[in-house]
C-alpha cells in the first residue's frame, strides 16, 4: 500500500461529532490520494485494502479500515478512473454481512448480494474487486461514460436481502471516483441522511473549514424517506462535479436538492465565498425533519481561526470535525 | 397500417411475468418501428392505430392493441419527431375511460379529461390525435424543444377527474418519441412503479438480454409514492437520451434516480458491459419498498444463452421476458 | 426607488384567486424591472425596498410591499446579476419573524436565523442585504456560478428555528435573479406547493394568458411533502432557465418534475404553442394530492379573449389571475 493512498491529512468526516455518540469506535478515516497538486492525477494500478465490519457497543454496525476503529459513515474511499481496488472485507460482526457498491464496475462475485453468493459469514473474509474506467467511445460511436462520480457502498444482506438492517445500523460509506484532471478539494465532508438521522446521529454533526478553503460535500441518502439537502449561503451546479464545467454550462445552480434512498451527489464550494466567515446551517429542508434534528452547522472560520460573534467553546461544543488529524502510517 | 409499425421482433415488455399473474390477457405488444438500422430514421406521416381499454378478470383495467389482449403496462408506442398518430380508443370496459398523454402536442379535444370533453363512455370509440415536432428556432431566437423524450400515457377519468382509479387498476403505458438520428436499442423494457407494485405486479418482473445487447429501460412512476430506481452494475447519463451526447457532456452519470408520480425517464445500457453475464438486480431502493417486492432481476446471458451459476429453469421460473416473440402480422 | 422597479404592468401572481379566500389582503404585487425590451438589461446598483410581515384575519401570515396589503405568496422580487437589494423588513405581526433567502449572497447578519441574530421582534424593523454577482472565473481556473436562478425567500423563525410555523402560515415568496441577456417573460405565475395547499389555498388558483404570450412559471415547494408539478400540453427544459440554451443542449425536456420542500425551479412556455387556446390543467401529479385540490387551470385565451367552448363567466368564476392590474406609482 503506497503512501499515496493513506496520507496524514486532516480528516474530513464527522470524527468528533460521531465520537461524542459512539466514543472509541468513532475514528474517521479515509482511503485518499495525497493532495500533491490541485487536480486528480493519473490513475495508479491495483490497490488492496482491508475493510472491517464491526459491531459497536450500542448495537450499531460500521465499516472501518482498522480493527476496532469502525466509523459511521465508513471511510471515504477515493479512486481515479482507471484504478482497480481489491477490498478484503473482514466480517467481525455476528451476522452475515456484505459490501455492495454503486457506480463502479464489478462482476457478480463482487455484487454483495445473497443471490450472487457474495456475502460474508461472521468471522469470514472475502475479497471484492471494484474496477473503474475512463470515458471512451464504443465501436458504434456512442460514448461509454467513465466511472467518475459521487458514489457509495453499503451492506446488502443484513436484516433483509436488500440490507435494510445493515444500512439502518450503519453499514455504509462514501466513494468518490475522480476523472484525471478533476479539481481536488481541500477537505471532504460526508452527510448521510438515513431515515431521520444524519450519519446515524440524532443531532446532525457540525463541520468546520477555513474561509476560502475548497470544501467538498458528499451527500448520500439511505432508508425509507426522501429529503431535501440545503446549505445556507453556498450553492452548486447540478451536474457531474457540482462545478460549472465551462462558461456555457447551463446546469441548474441550486442550494437545495431532493434526494432519495441510495441516491448520492457531491459538489465543491469555497467556504464563505462572498459571504464571509460564520455559522452556516446545513439541513434537510423537510420542515419536520429539520425540526427533529436533521440540521447541523458549517463553521467557516476567519484568518485567526475564529467565527466572529461566536466562541471556540461554542464551536467545540458542537464538533471539531475536519480539524482533527489521525495518522495512518502504521497501516 | 404499415409493417414498419408492427414488426415480428421479440417483445420487450413484461410478457411472461405478467402472464403468470393475469394469464390470457398478458400479451405484451408494441407499436414499433422496425430496427432496420441503428438510428431513428426520418419521420413518416400520419399513422392510425386502435387501442382497446379492457377489463381483466381480476378487475384490473388495461390498454391493448387487439381486443382481448390488454397488457399492463399498455403497449410501447414509439414515434419519430414529426409524426402524427391518431389513436382510436375503443372503450370495452364498464366505466368511462380516457387517454391522456405526456410530452407530445395535442389539442383540448385530445386532452383525455372530463373538463375538455375528451373521455369515452363504455362501449364508445373516440379518436385522439398526438402530434410531434422536431426542435426548431422561434422567430424571437429562442429554441422550441422537440417532442423527443421518454413519455407515457394514462387514463385521466376513472375513479376521479385525475384518473386515480384508472391508473391504479392498470390504464397506463409507455411512449417513446425519438429524434431522427437517435440510437435505437435492441430491446426496450418498461418498468412502472405504481404505488407498491411494479407493472401492477406484487413481485417485480424479470427481464432478459444477451451480453452486449443494447437495452433500453423506460421507467415511469404512478400513484402516490416516490421511489428510487436502481439497477446493479449498470448506469446512465441523466439527460434527454440517457446517453452522453458528446465528450464534453457534463450530465450526471447515475445508477439511482428519485422518481415521483407521472415522471418518466429512459436510458440505454449495454447488457453486462465490463461486468459480464449474470443476474443483476434492479429495484426501488427505498428499503421498505424493495423488501415488499419492488425488486426484479435483469438476466444477462452469455453467448450460449446461459447465466453462469444459474440454471435456465431458475430463469424461466422468474420470467422469459424479452425472450418470447409474437407475430402481429395478422393485424 | 426608481420607476424601473415598480411598474404598472399587469400582475402575474394569484391576485383574484387569493382574493376570494383572503379578501382585502390579497393584493398581488411585485418588485419588477420594466419590460422595456425582451431580455434582461444591465444591472442597476443598489435598490432599497420595504417588506411588511403582517397577520391576516384568518391567522395566516404574509409579506407585502405595502402596509395592509400582504399576499400569499409574497411579492415576486426580480434582480439582475450584479444588483444589490436592501430590504427593510417591518414586522407588523405579533411574533418574531425573519427573512431568509435562497441563492443570493448574504452575510450572517442577513441570514434570517435566530442563530445568527438576524430576526425581527414584533413591531421591529431590520434591513437585510441581498447581493448578486455574475458568473466569473476564479484564480484557480474554476468557474464561480452567477446568482441567476429561480429562488425564493421565507421566514426562518416563526414556530421553530426553521420557520416551520411561518412557512405553514404563508411567509414565503418568489425571487427570480436573471442574467443580463436572459429572455424576459410577458408574465410570471408563482405556484407554491405548501403541504397539501397551493399558495396556501385549498383549491389551487387558476392562471390566464393569451395565446402566444411568453409565460413564466416559478414553482416552489414548502412544508413536509414531495410533489410532482405537471402542466398539460406544455413542457420545458430541466436546466437553469427552462429554455434550451442552444441546439446542442441535451437537457431533459419534461412536463413533470419531482419537487421537495424548499426546492424551486422555473421555466417559460409559449401559451398554447402548437396546441391552441384552451383550459389546460396544471397540478401535482401525486394522485391523492390532485384529488384533494392541488390542481388548477391554465386558461389560454384566443385572439378575442375567449377560450373556445367555455364562457368568460366560467373563467372568472375560477380566477382572473394575470388579467388585473394594479398601480404602484404611489409607492
Amino acid at each position: 500500500m503506497t503512501r499515496r493512498l493513506f496520507s496524514r491529512r486532516a480528516f474530513t468526516t464527522t470524527a468528533a461529532a460521531a465520537a461524542a455518540a459512539i466514543a472509541p469506535f468513532a475514528v474517521a478515516s479515509q482511503v485518499k490520494a495525497a493532495p500533491a497538486d490541485k487536480t486528480a492525477g493519473k490513475p495508479g494500478g491495483l490497490r488492496r485494502i482491508t475493510l472491517y465490519a464491526e459491531k459497536l457497543p450500542d448495537g450499531q454496525l460500521a465499516y472501518g479500515l482498522e480493527p476496532g476503529k469502525p466509523t459511521i459513515p465508513g471511510p471515504l474511499i477515493e479512486m481515479i478512473e482507471g484504478e482497480t481496488l481489491e477490498i478484503e472485507l473482514v466480517n467481525n460482526t455476528d451476522v452475515t454481512a456484505s459490501l455492495h457498491v454503486h457506480g463502479v464496475d464489478y462482476e457478480t462475485n463482487s455484487d454483495g448480494t445473497r443471490m450472487n453468493n457474495s456475502v460474508v459469514e461472521p468471522g469470514g473474509r472475502y475479497v471484492y474487486t471494484w474496477r473503474t474506467h475512463a470515458q471512451t467511445s464504443r465501436p458504434d460511436g456512442t460514448i461509454e461514460p467513465g466511472s467518475a462520480g459521487y458514489w457509495h457502498y453499503h451492506d446488502h444482506v443484513v436484516g433483509t436481502d436488500h440490507g435494510t438492517g445493515g444500512i439502518l445500523r450503519g453499514l455504509y460509506g462514501p466513494l468518490v471516483v475522480r476523472r484525471t484532471g478533476d479539481v481536488l478539494p481541500d477537505k471532504t465532508f460526508t452527510v448521510v441522511f438515513n431515515d431521520m438521522k444524519t450519519n446515524n446521529l440524532t443531532q446532525a454533526p457540525d463541520f468546520t473549514a477555513k474561509l476560502g478553503e475548497r470544501v467538498e460535500f458528499v451527500v448520500i441518502t439511505h432508508g425509507n424517506f426522501f429529503h431535501t439537502f440545503h446549505i445556507h449561503a453556498h450553492r452548486w451546479a447540478d451536474n457531474r462535479t457540482g462545478l460549472l464545467e465551462g462558461p456555457q454550462d447551463q446546469s441548474r445552480v441550486i442550494d437545495t436538492k431532493t434526494t432519495g434512498p441510495a441516491e448520492s451527489f457531491g459538489f465543491q464550494v469555497i467556504a464563505g465565498e462572498r459571504v464571509g466567515p460564520g455559522m452556516w446551517m446545513y439541513h434537510c429542508h423537510v420542515q419536520s425533519h429539520s425540526d427533529m434534528g436533521m440540521a447541523g452547522t458549517f463553521w467557516v472560520t476567519d484568518a485567526h481561526g475564529n467565527v466572529p460573534g461566536h466562541s471556540m467553546d461554542e464551536m467545540s461544543g458542537h464538533s471539531m470535525s475536519g480539524m482533527s488529524g489521525h495518522s495512518m502510517d502504521g497501516m
